[in-house]
């Protein structure tokens, strides 16, 4: 392609919004526009580098037995509601009606997979089975952000491995493991799977896999010594151990005006120091009250609240809602023998004594608190967020805590929907069993402003040459200039007879325009042909990593580069 | 890939309500599913079809300059309404609302170009341009059917050429005139192009691509001696001269009872024979009555009276609103003296003399009618449709009617769009133009089906070796002999290492089964392999059109085979 024919529209200006840097980057270096909330058009480089996204992604799951197909992302209402989710997804699903009334949603998931199960597949003969697809899904994003990394339509490769026991959903499992970690290592991402909440997607074992950047939208936990990783939501930590001394009696006492952790630690900091005090929340899960009891200097960790409860829809509580169950407002709340709602406990409340706790009456608090004798717990869970500074569960080291792009998600899905879509098939002995499925999903478009994210400098981006747009980019310093434009030429056709993708700055611009350009757009190198260069017979070649430059003689120019490029062409 | 690991869910039954036979052999053979209305699942074998059509149409707009990009399918309202096509597409366009109430449409064509060009394009150094890409479209088709031939969403290639004069997007158009040849040539389809009404889009050259089929919904006007093409929607014909004689004086008469062209014909031979009678429909065109007449023996093309007013929206009038124009029921209309209405008369009517038409009062009509004496036609044009026995307009040879699925449409779209989006640019004097489009499309999916449709037996479908789902099928005779399943493993070894796409049949199923189902899936070469063979050192190799079989040594199969296949790669 030569430039001054292609539409690279780069801009000297970040958009006024644009926060991440792979949004400033990638819309600066004309790959990708906005059209509207969260909604993007990639422009010619922005599919280049989409398709060899695509290519890769394929590559890798194709190698695993993976078999391709598209289903449509209009769905029918129905196999929505038989999944359960048409509700429960909310606001997120986007909702229409046809011009008959059909109730219709655009796929956020493939809910059709589930309905395609029960009506193609009947015999452990027609498994193991690995289906994907590569397809728009839609997400009506409350805050669409950060440009491709949170958008309402994007691209998803989801693939389901579909298996009649556990040994096979673990080896369909384990293949997809070790299919992302080819695929991430393909597209230049160091991307490293962490434990996960399997979300509303249900499901058991979760993994997710994160590249650490400043933009990211989750918080991971890594232990600093083991391979302990894990996201937020999912994460736990180990706690010293708390001497509480022997169990006193329970005893009200007055606490006018003391309505937080930290004001009643302070008045009282020999029987409330946060740690000693129990915090109690209200939750609405799913229209019924739930009480959450955490340790006073601990968070709660809404995620785990929602899977522990499997709630559709969980919010704390209102005010009015709150004095209504317990008598009294926020800051004086307490579980304290109350009877009725649910009461969830973090595992952290186990075994202590000699609480603190409000007393379900206005400036009033409960100490002498013994958590199991006097509080009637439903259910004790792991409720917490971990912060940094606390330690491994499993060797003891510190934890650390970081932002992370998540890149992809694979899970084991289990027997659920199976069950809900009546999805059998029959073993050797004519026995009925539930097919089991693992769910599996990288999104093209983040995985490129991921890319982006960990691949650029000051000037601009810096691609991996397994997804640059181009391979090589000619930059021609004086295109009017016969000679010069002669000997570009015959590059470019010898780089296109050596099957290297290749540009061609042709364009009438200054040079340092030019140079800006060929390093915002970030084609992995650079060769650089002058008048002057020419009349020495040699090139200026320039790795865009590092800017690392050297010089060669024009007819070694292609056999050296390409030989590079092909290197390269399969890894970083 | 193995069979025996493979998802191609083949059936002894087609759909009960299929018709098409694409429609039967598709679903029959395993390719697609369908979801719901209108909407169909590409399984395995499908979605390679598709790629590979995918594949060919990216070669070839590539080759013509042509740059890819994607853009959202969820689309804002506002640029709808900006184009005028909000209302205007109504009910077939899928109409939605976001969580915040903002109104969206799910794409249909390209409105997001227009929106793109005045913000992206501003000088004669930007254009010209070629941009296309391959995405999802949907349409609310009242009636889905026929499979893939007519669907609510489905996959189009749309390109779009941008220029700042009349040669450039001559040149452009031809470009893709020329390209979707190649196109449809390497796709193994006769697609000829036929002049065609733009519809809704507007616009002024434009052509169809039409491959025979009595599965299509468009009829398609021939000559048979000369290059005369059109589509019914635009077609025209010669009409033999008519001899009225002298101008009569107009004359009412009674007519109880006859309410038909027909049967004022029969009753009166002399003066109404159906050539001379005058038909009079009034259509209501964007809520304003309008009277359209036609020889007594002619049909309205109702395409053509759209594109002769622009009509956003046009209906026959109902009784009710025609008694009230006009004082009459139909049966007794004419436009004879009338005053208000706007008239179009189809050109055949002009000049014409002593003709007889309704009276305005019913069981009354007028003979003697001098048209352009005594009707006040406010515009001829050409309204009528061809049909068959009449003759070519160019060389007076007789035309032919034949049915035809449209696999693709090319046109010149002028300026209308820029114009309403402000997309002009300034040219070397700094003097603006609008940017003047063509717009180009091919459903990907429908072309798949006209592939089947043009290459199918009673046995199943003979797919062109450029878009088989694979190219060589081996069908092993008995899978539980080792030797025979030895040889037919080291071919497909060596197939695979030869760079062909080939599958094997390595199921536990009577012969007669696997043969059925080879020929039903289409693969265009199958070499069988069996015990026998195996011990002569031969192997049977068939090729699915025709079925033509001979026998080779087993040596020299894939050799010989390989050689075949790539010659036949990228063509039929």
């Amino acid at each position: 392609m030569r430039w001054s024919q292609a539409f690279i529209p780069t801009l000297r200006e970040s958009p006024a919004d644009a926060e991440a840097v792979s949004h400033k980057l990638l819309v600066r270096s004309g790959f990708i526009r906005q059209l509207g909330a969260g909604s993007y058009t990639m422009l010619p480089l922005g599919q280049r580098v989409r398709l060899k996204i695509a290519g890769i992604i394929r590559d890798e799951i194709n190698a695993i037995g993976g078999q391709e197909m598209m289903l449509p992302t209009l769905h029918p209402a129905e196999i929505w509601r038989k999944s359960d989710r048409y509700e429960l997804m909310g606001d997120n699903l986007f909702k229409l009606q046809d011009r008959k009334g059909g109730d219709l949603v655009l796929g956020m998931t493939e809910e059709e997979i589930f309905a395609m199960l029960a009506t193609e597949l009947f015999s452990y003969r027609d498994l193991p089975q690995i289906w994907y697809q590569m397809h728009t899904k839609f997400r009506d994003e409350p805050r669409p952000k950060s440009g491709l990394l949170r958008v309402r339509e994007f691209t998803m490769k989801d693939s389901y491995t579909l298996d009649i026991d556990a040994p096979g959903l673990d080896s369909g499992f384990d293949k997809h493991y070790d299919a992302y970690k080819r695929i991430f290592a393909r597209m230049g991402l160091e991307a490293v799977d962490v434990q996960a909440s399997s979300g509303a997607m249900g499901g058991k074992e979760s993994s997710e896999f994160m590249v650490r950047s400043n933009a990211g939208e989750d918080w991971i936990v890594t232990c600093e010594t083991c391979d302990y990783r894990a996201n937020v939501e999912k994460a736990t930590s180990a706690l010293d151990e708390v001497d509480d001394g022997d169990p006193g009696a329970l005893e009200r006492f007055p606490t006018p005006g003391l309505r937080t952790i930290r004001a009643l630690a302070e008045a009282h900091p020999e029987i409330a120091s946060p740690e000693r005090q129990i915090k109690t929340l209200v939750y609405i899960v799913d229209d019924e009250p739930v009480l959450v009891l955490l340790r006073g200097d601990h968070e709660l960790q809404e995620q785990k609240l929602a899977d522990e409860t499997a709630a559709v829809m969980s919010r704390p509580g209102q005010v009015d809602e709150i004095r209504e169950l317990l008598g009294a407002d926020p800051g004086s709340l307490g579980a304290v023998a109350v009877d009725g709602p649910r009461i969830i406990a973090d595992h952290a409340l186990q075994g202590r004594v000699n609480m603190t706790t409000g007393a379900n009456e206005d400036d009033w608090h409960y100490q002498g608190v013994s958590v199991e004798r006097d509080i009637p717990v439903t259910k004790w869970a792991d409720l917490r967020a971990v912060t940094s500074g606390e330690r491994c569960i499993r060797d003891g080291e510190l934890l650390e805590l970081w932002k992370g792009i998540e890149v992809g998600h694979i899970f084991k899905l289990g027997t659920k929907f199976s069950e809900a879509f009546g999805a059998y098939v029959q073993d050797e002995d004519g026995i009925s069993h539930p097919i089991i499925m693992g769910s599996y999903g990288i999104g093209l478009e983040r995985g490129m402003a991921a890319i982006v994210e960990a691949n650029n400098d000051e000037n601009g981006i810096i691609w991996p040459v397994s997804v640059a747009p181009f391979e090589v980019l000619i930059t021609v310093v004086r295109p009017d200039d016969e000679a010069t434009m002669a000997s570009a030429n015959r590059l470019y056709d010898d780089f296109d007879s050596a099957g290297v993708e290749v540009l061609l700055d042709d364009r009438a611009e200054r040079p340092g325009v030019k140079f800006a350009d060929s390093e915002l757009i970030g084609i992995p190198f650079r060769v650089t042909v002058g008048p002057k260069g020419v009349d020495a017979g040699v090139a200026e070649v320039a790795h865009r990593r590092g800017m690392v430059k050297s010089e060669l003689p024009l007819d070694e120019v292609v056999a050296t580069l390409s030989e590079t490029v092909a290197a390269a062409r399969f890894g970083i």
